[in-house]
């Protein structure tokens, strides 16, 4: 057996597509016991409707508090974008069900390739359905990247 | 001097209005800190606009989280309603400047005359300017009254 597997674990080893995947970006367990940061509503007519459009809230957890007061955000600062629906009706609006729970995870090491953050979505109140996964260069990253000055982060705490 | 001082000590401790006026509700010093419960924007035409528009999240403490999960809020509960102006332009609607932070304190002992809660505003980033007062039964608690089967409170905990 050890003669038959030997060549199957270095094919595997050598696969470069498999290499280049950026590791997966860990569910936020907790988040909503993180600060809440600021919030923002995008209604229909904005550019970012179709991707964002709803109520946000921004959450970080301790190490990404210290990056939003210093600028520079360390390895394991982890921010969520939690969008849920807005809806709209007697000139109030009120929260409605979670769309996705947005993420970005700092960690040089990990992700290089994108500013040092790794990118996700999770689909609604699902911790496993991933709605970027290999995409965040272009889905996330692209966006985010003229923000360097401000290590790749749009959202300024609010005290 | 002891005997000219004694009478006025006397007169001070029976002067009914003092007796009569709640305890002040202590301003609630760490609040960004606690959870964040959820979110809504009142906009203009809503019957509470002129008390309440804009954007208001919701933060509650250790207790109050019991409350929020058992329908009664323990002696110690505070929940704190943080009123920023809400600016919409270009269909999005970001925060502007603290408006009012309001708070609701329980403690039975305190304040008997309005559901067992303290309710008080503190005017925009001002620690020590009241927007209520000693009007908080016709200010704060007469609309809350009929919540009574959610012990005076109107929010329910967002996951």
């Amino acid at each position: 057996m050890r003669m038959r597997l030997a060549p199957l674990a270095l094919a595997a080893a050598a696969i470069p597509a498999l290499a280049a995947d950026p590791p997966a970006v860990p569910y936020p367990d907790g988040y909503r016991d993180w600060q809440h940061v600021k919030s923002m509503v995008i209604e229909e007519g904005h550019p970012l409707y179709a991707a964002f459009g709803g109520i946000h809230h921004l959450y970080a957890n301790a190490l990404a508090l210290e990056g939003y007061r210093s600028g520079r955000f360390p390895d394991g600062a982890i921010i969520v974008f939690d969008l849920l629906e807005a809806n709209a009706a007697d000139a109030a609006i009120v929260e409605g069900p979670r769309k996705v729970v947005g993420v970005m995870h700092k960690d040089v090491a990990r992700w290089p390739a994108t500013g040092g953050w790794g990118f996700e979505g999770f689909a609604g109140d699902s911790k496993t359905e991933r709605a970027v996964g290999a995409d965040a260069a272009s889905a996330c990253y692209s966006c985010h990247a003229p923000q360097k000055d401000a290590d790749y982060v749009f959202s300024k705490a609010r005290p």
